[in-house]
């Protein structure tokens, strides 16, 4: 790899983490939590400090049910900023993925950047990350090559077909994926994961993805960051069919609470991972209460790290899910996830429309095909 | 107690009262009644005299279903309050609560201002108050302290976890809840109610107090005077993580016409009280006719004191709940019980949702599921 | 009566003549005939100048389903009035009401006012009115008294008792309304009408006067003109209860379109005339479809003679009728009656909710509980 | 024809494009389309470069499931116009219809203007068009004077019923419309289309087209050109009743998203061609998905033409159509008939109401009565 090609990928990496602070990345559809209503329990039992935000999630134990999403890697000041974010995850007892290891199969150079994570985030999950587009142009052992640089405790795969068909140059070709999955499932010695980058995984694709082993599956639904505005924020003044089309597409994905119950219906005794706009401690509570088990945060723990602000900012978090759980009576994780909820407005409308099972056999919803769900299934 | 301790207890009570007169304190979520219609029925045959807005209530006869609910004492300025308020009470044969009386409990020269409330409202009832957490600090005997101490017809036990948890060294020990409040009642001889303070009861909590003999709950739930913004306002400067995590819990709650049915459908032979925004007398019949037996107000009243139009205030109210009863054709509180009305949009979705029953036997509501609740009900 | 009670009926009368003609009396709330879609049929199979508007009414052939309602008469600018509202009627072969006959009980020197609508409007129908109140408090012979002075065809006995709650000097007695009516209808030779004057008609009270006799039953519901605004419109810079209580009743009543069903399901034999906010051929053609046999209309007659623009205004509306009869393939209005009509929105949830029957058989509307309402009917 | 009249048609067939090229000739209401959310599946299969865009229809090939909708012919500049949009339709593989051939039997100058499409377009679809009212006035045999003119492979009928009624001079007799379709589908020899103007089909008539052997309706129903908007924009300042009471028929119709499931319901085995309010790619998915099984546009490629944008613009909406194919995973067009779509909103209360059929078999919809109906189907 030449200078120029890698100040090329140096640049659009960097184009998007700034961009990617920016507002404007964020939305514009809400996650539809809100159609999540937590109900309030005005008696608790409970001591703040006794409540257990304890899960456990790749063999540790987390002391709070969240992961940094994976972001970045692969250019120098990726260091530091990998290096901030697992001095963070380190110290409040999370997990933490890195961002694509592209870049270090191209340069080697770069392995530095992400192998940071591992150094620091001792005693907490670490997870590598690659493109689902990479594994099948470089072959299934990158996957082992990835897990290993880092020594990760497991694999993420993403999926980002709308942001490559956004870019004038991006991949045109997605066949074999589920293939390749398979193919680094039997492989790889890690629990793979599979995520999107934002816009949702579907009921018909979690199903398609237990079947062929996926026991974890991170939404990364529609809500948070947002790639087609990130994209085409990214084109400028250049005029052209792909960024003129991509335009509409801006709304286009399953927002992160319609998300979270589709994975869930079809991946029943796996793990959920809610990610895709969770900005608080509140969505955390309401994400694990509908059917997720720990969530993801990317664009919030970037801003907060460039911004010096990353402890007050995952304190404040704690302290709302702790708040959340000690209003739901919640002592735990797991009671959370049995809390009285009412599912409501267009979330509702669309777990209804779609027929899927609710895990949570306290969660209320007002349609009348659905009005059995809760008590129908056979979960755990 | 020091004369600090004094002046700083003296200090937050003349906030609160401050920052409740302020239109900021209120809302932003509205109680929900809204969802609820009146039926006009243009034919009455009555006349406005013969309406009967009497109701029996802790062995009184009330004129109108309403109490002014608990509020102040403790401090200087509480007197002359409570004098104010228990004159509009007397004068209009209304019940009347004062506010928390640990004040009295660390401090016996403040006994005055709550003792002025009884010595004022001859022959209507007079309710005592005090927070759940003096009860478990204190013990149970303080509970008889309170009532005797100015002479009470019944005691209100406050639940406020979350004002708690909104304050910088508010509680953060919740615990033993229910035990407590079984002690009192087994122990103190005038009947208990529990009430919140504007985040309302939800229906397991109301099925475990009536369990443990609770027979008058108040509601105080979701749409008027709101304590996370009362508590954050206090806050003023000072950035902190317990304030910026508050902050996305000022719509965390029952809404008050939610929570009227979430109480019934537990509590079905007891009181029910409808509190938390109330400010009308269409908001009274609103709340019987769905469920309530009597009402409760307090900021409308302490600004009414405040700005000498409390007459006015309260007479307004009488006519409009009169006008109410008269369009709806109800001779009395127990007619207005059972008056046609329609439940619409947000609160027909929560009922439906949480399966609760109605008690108003022609109550409209236009949810599938629950198009045979009023029909099922076992009421009376 | 002396001079000056005469000025002062004549100043009321006239300030709400002068009030209605203002557009803050009208509204806030709609008539919930947005709720209904007239369903689009591109192919008509008939001439515009085929479509017969006419139906009978009161033993004539109007030449529209359309009658001018009852607003004004007593005074001397009545006359002027009444004769331009007639003349229209007459030319347009629509029925007319006049206004309360009150006025001609105390002071017979007003006949002449009502008189003129009679001596030009021949061959249509004339409504006398009255209130409900005169006839209580001056006995059922007054009401052969009104229809005899202007030979009318029917009498419309208007009901208001929610505009006398908010005159400070208005009626606080409504008793045995029911029994008088009944009276009325025994004593006088002509059909008796039972109107609102813009809140509506319930399914309850229409049940009621069925039973005593009632077939034809004017809804005058919410939507169009207001008499709470033109009320406190009246009492201008005076504060006092019973204005300010007052203030919140601006929305009471049930909308045009719910009230519409809900007399027409209790009177499936009787005549339903659709009032209250109608104001264009649009409007006419969707109550009628929604159950009403004809329409009235008050204010918009009002504003258009005084602005000499009564024949533009009616030709506009008979244009409309006839498009949208076009437009859904009806020949008459017997075929109006049963075109297809989709009903959505608040509407649909009312008449759901309060599980009434349409009797348009190709009435569609998406409520489970009331998906065979149409068919289920025993009309006609 | 004198040369006066022949301007005057000229002048009003020019009014009319330009008057379309104007926004405020669109809407108000839109087209439905929002309602439904094609669900985002993360994984495809697919390359780009493999989706099948191609439909059959009438005997041709088309590369997408694109026709230009019939606007123009029969005066000056029609002749450039058509020749445009002929050759982007030829270019792109696409279908193509002319606007009425009326003008061109009264004078058969104008015939090039017509012809030129069919020159240009080699291999793929010309339609012909023949307003209802010209066939019924100068008899069926136009029918086939219409279609060997431009040696058309298909004959479109429009009805523009409500169009007519807003034109001061316009048809008012509408008699013989389905007799006169009748006589000419057994007639010519080419298939017969139905289309309206922007108003929609609805089941009943569809069902009536059906019964007489239509097996091809264009809905061109309401979201895009708006002809009561057009046709009131040319009356300036002229102020008459035909005018007035025409401009609150500017929402009258079926919107485009409604209308296609109308017809679909009706039409089971014949092709529904969606029109009205077209406006991209993704607009082209939905209306697949719901029912259709090719699209029309009218005025964008009328824009586009004269802003010399076709390419741009045709090349935008296939790629947005292909990304929204590749996005549910659609190798082909008939492969996104079945896609997971979510029906929401406005337009599912409607299908439900209406108690249409849907043809995808994995078309989800929140409404209780019909969320059996895909199951039902007998389609294909
Ligand atoms: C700056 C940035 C870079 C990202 N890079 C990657 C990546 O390399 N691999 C990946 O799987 N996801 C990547 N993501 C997506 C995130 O992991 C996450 O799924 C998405 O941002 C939604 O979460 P959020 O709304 O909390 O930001 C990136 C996100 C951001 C903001
Ligand atoms: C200034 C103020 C002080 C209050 N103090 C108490 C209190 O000491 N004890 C209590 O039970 N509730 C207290 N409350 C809560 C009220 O009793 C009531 O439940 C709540 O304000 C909701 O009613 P509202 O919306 O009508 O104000 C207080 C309310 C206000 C406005
Ligand atoms: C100026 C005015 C005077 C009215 N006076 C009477 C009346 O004397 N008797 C009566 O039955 N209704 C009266 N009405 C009510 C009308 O008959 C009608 O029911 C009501 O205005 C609703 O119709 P609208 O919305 O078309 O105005 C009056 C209405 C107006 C506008
Ligand atoms: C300028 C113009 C002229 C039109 N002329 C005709 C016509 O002659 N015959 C016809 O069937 N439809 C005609 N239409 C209607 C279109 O074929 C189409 O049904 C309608 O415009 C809705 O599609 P759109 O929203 O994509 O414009 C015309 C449309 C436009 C914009």
């Amino acid at each position: 790899m030449n200078r120029l090609m890698k100040l090329n990928i140096e640049n659009r990496k960097w184009d998007h983490i700034s961009l990617a602070l920016d507002d404007y990345s964020q939305g514009p559809i809400d996650t539809w939590l809100s159609c999540v209503v937590l109900v309030h329990q005005a008696v608790a039992d409970l001591s703040f400090d006794d409540i257990d935000t304890s899960v456990y999630f790749l063999g540790y134990k987390l002391k709070f049910p969240l992961i940094i999403s994976g972001m970045t890697g692969g250019f120098s000041k990726a260091y530091e900023l990998n290096k901030s974010l697992a001095e963070i995850a380190y110290r409040y007892g999370i997990g933490i993925g890195v961002g694509s290891q592209r870049a270090m199969l191209i340069n080697s150079d770069t392995i530095h950047t992400y192998k940071i994570v591992r150094e620091i985030a001792h005693g907490i999950p670490v997870i590598a990350n690659i493109g689902i587009a990479q594994l099948i142009e470089l072959g299934p052992n990158i996957a082992e090559k990835v897990v290993e640089a880092i020594e990760a405790d497991a694999l993420a795969i993403h999926l980002n077909m709308l942001q490559e068909l956004v870019q004038l140059e991006g991949d045109r070709v997605f066949k074999g994926y589920i293939d390749a999955i398979r193919n680094v499932v039997e492989r790889v010695k890690v629990p793979v994961i599979v995520k999107e980058v934002g816009h949702g995984i579907s009921y018909e694709l979690a199903k398609k993805l237990a079947e062929i082993g996926i026991q974890i599956i991170d939404v990364a639904g529609m809500g948070g960051t947002n790639w087609v505005k990130i994209e085409l924020a990214r084109y400028k003044d250049t005029k052209n069919i792909v960024m003129e089309a991509s335009k509409e597409f801006i709304t286009w994905g399953i927002p992160t609470g319609a998300s979270i119950v589709e994975v869930r219906s079809a991946l029943r005794t796996g793990i959920v991972i809610a990610s895709g706009g969770i900005r608080n401690g509140i969505d955390i509570a309401k994400s694990i209460a509908l059917g997720a088990d720990i969530c993801g945060m990317a664009q919030p723990f970037l801003k907060a790290v460039m911004n010096n602000t990353a402890e007050m900012f995952i304190e404040k978090i704690i302290y709302q899910l702790k708040m959340a759980m000690m209003l739901t009576s919640s002592k735990d994780i797991n009671a959370l996830k049995n809390v009285p909820i009412v599912i409501t407005g267009r979330l509702a409308e669309w777990i209804c429309s779609r027929k899927l099972s609710l895990r949570n056999s306290h969660a209320y919803i007002s349609c009348c095909s659905c009005r059995n769900l809760s008590g129908e299934n056979e979960f755990y």
